[in-house]
């Protein structure tokens, strides 16, 4: 066992079979999809394929599939594009609660002049619909609401949200980076105008993502060039990687519920064996709705970067909240939003699992812990 | 010989030792960068590498390379993010010539407002450095000047166009991705402000590319997330796709003269071998300053796509001008910059070679062409 990897939400490890099918496009079948000879006619249509496999995870149509370099750039364009295709509108809802990719643009679009409003959150991370459908005018360009949270894995009632912001007219995007293969979704059963899909959080390569964009949705492209993509997302297609986020797809729509289950019951164990262990960790997030591979656990008075050096040390990687934040040393925006005590949220390492996650990986956890944390605590008292 | 690869500058096969280099990142090694945890940290240092396999092709910095997902958001973003940098400037300068990337950047760009300078080229794709010069004012923002051309190979005085920018004070923005690898570049030894580059046209993975940032120079991000990139460029990074880039950008900085030698004699036995055959032939573009590997020919009164798609059922792979366009029927926009009669321009034909073509692939193609083309004539004079 050379790494227990705890950190599934940053990043996960590409199934065996996503590789498989990358290779052959990584080698042999080099074609420009956009060339018109034989050999880029079939890097064409491995594409074709993959947006196939795309679509029917999340139940869309092939041709609402756009390939991007990933949910970041998904999230930018799904609310850049969507601002420019409706340049009169100057309002724009979203949550505290958001990815970077979201948050972080909403407060650049501030400074630009836009009205952000920022729907609370409870402490359980819980969304407040009422203050949600307040928030909505005639002004709205469009609301961003996440599915499931990166750091605490609560599930917003997504349904719920995408039938108010269609009562009101609001184009309603929804990142579904971390819930994507997690949870069920279906875009033909809520009325959602734009998702944001990643592959590498579900077993797929990094570098890949795919903008869902609900047919006659009207959204303007951020980035120019030649025709791919129907126009929305020029450049040359990372075809191998596009290639191996269907395969993943493909994976992901064939997983058992026993699967999750099986998850489940790994990251309850791990969970109430950290709560039986230490009477300072707290659970934070709503565990009635939350994504069945995470757990976000406060050690109070304890500082999660000093656990999470000792875990990589001792080979367990797992995370203090975000990956694509970590390295500072602010608390989380999410469990700021949520109003998490600052002892509580300073010491907030999420551990999340996946399928390849295994019993031994999470007795070896927390046969672990006590001794690193005691060091720890030990010298948090000394100083 | 499974397909005879003579379209190189479309996209090329991946070195075996770029793949090679690659796996582990796609496999084993699957960390996210951002990541605090050794697992993470060790994918960093694999970007960090590349980095500085990628500067070291070009003679730049380390941390004057942001990778990006390919040439087209590099273009979009020295272009865009240069403009946002400079938000009093309204006047922009390139040419007719350029990619898609710029070119179809530049005509929104003139919708939005802004007022778009396109320098000439002659008959032979030659710039035409006195209207540069005079085309550069107070109020002009960016100029952005492609290196080499994708379609005939014509290569531009980059020195000397850099010394004007830089004279005027002007940020210069090349577009390097039919360069690079085909010709030294050497970024210290001009004033470039921004080069774009790709990965997949230097036998490298599609997906990925870079964007040479001179230090100092001023660029707003396009993109708004988390920290990757220095900010510039956020969301998980494309490991293993910026992994092979470095692979690849090291292959090409340690190919000998020696290899474009080869390339030179093949393409010019196949250029010779078709002028000699056919006497519609017409080399378009430039012979003394020229890639390397590409020749554009055009065979006057056919149409390139029916020679094209003959070709592709021949097994031979080439291409009617650059890939991200073909599939339209109108006349290359670079050949129409260089006013070739429309009876060339139609049927003119892109050979473009690597180091991986071989001399039984040049004489296969010529030993085919002439039974091919003689078809095509006869169709083209019954209709």
């Amino acid at each position: 066992m050379d790494c227990i990897y705890l950190d599934n939400n940053a990043t996960t490890r590409s199934a065996p079979e996503v590789v498989e099918a990358m290779l052959p496009h990584l080698t042999d079948s080099y074609g420009n999809p956009s060339s018109l000879h034989a050999f880029g006619q079939s890097a064409q249509h491995a594409i074709e394929q993959a947006r196939e496999q795309v679509a029917n995870l999340i139940h869309a149509l092939p041709r609402e599939i756009v390939f991007t370099s990933g949910g970041t750039e998904s999230d930018n364009l799904a609310i850049l594009g969507t601002l420019a295709a409706y340049p009169t509108k100057k309002h724009i809802v979203t949550t505290p609660v958001e990815h970077s990719a979201v948050i972080n643009t909403a407060e650049r679009l501030e400074k630009q002049g836009y009205r952000v409003t920022y729907v609370g959150v409870d402490q359980q991370g819980r969304l407040d619909l009422g203050a949600f459908a307040a928030a909505l005018t005639d002004d709205t360009a469009i609301a961003s609401v996440m599915h499931a949270n990166n750091e605490t894995g609560v599930i917003f009632p997504i349904d719920k949200v995408a039938q108010i912001a269609a009562q009101r007219g609001v184009p309603l995007h929804v990142d579904a980076v971390q819930s994507l293969g997690k949870i069920q979704i279906d875009v033909r059963a809520m009325p959602i105008a734009l998702m944001s899909l990643s592959a590498h959080k579900i077993h797929g390569p990094k570098g890949v993502g795919a903008l869902f964009m609900k047919r006659g949705v009207r959204l303007r492209s951020m980035t120019i060039g030649g025709h791919q993509e129907r126009d929305i997302r020029p450049g040359t297609e990372n075809v191998a990687g596009i290639v191996g986020f269907g395969a993943a797809a493909e994976l992901a729509r064939h997983e058992t519920p026993e699967t999750q289950r099986t998850i489940a019951a790994l990251r309850d164990q791990l969970e109430s064996g950290i709560l039986e262990r230490f009477d300072y960790a707290h659970i934070n997030g709503d565990k009635t709705n939350r994504l069945n591979n995470t757990t976000n656990i406060g050690f109070e008075a304890l500082e999660a970067e000093a656990i999470l050096i000792a875990l990589s040390e001792a080979g367990i990687a797992a995370s203090s909240g975000a990956a694509c934040s970590s390295g500072s040393l602010e608390p989380s925006h999410v469990l700021k939003a949520m109003q998490i005590n600052e002892r509580i949220a300073h010491g907030a390492v999420r551990f999340s699992l996946s399928r390849y996650s295994t019993q031994a990986e999470v007795d070896a956890t927390l046969n672990q812990l006590p001794a690193l944390l005691s060091r720890l605590a030990a010298l948090s008292t000394v100083t």
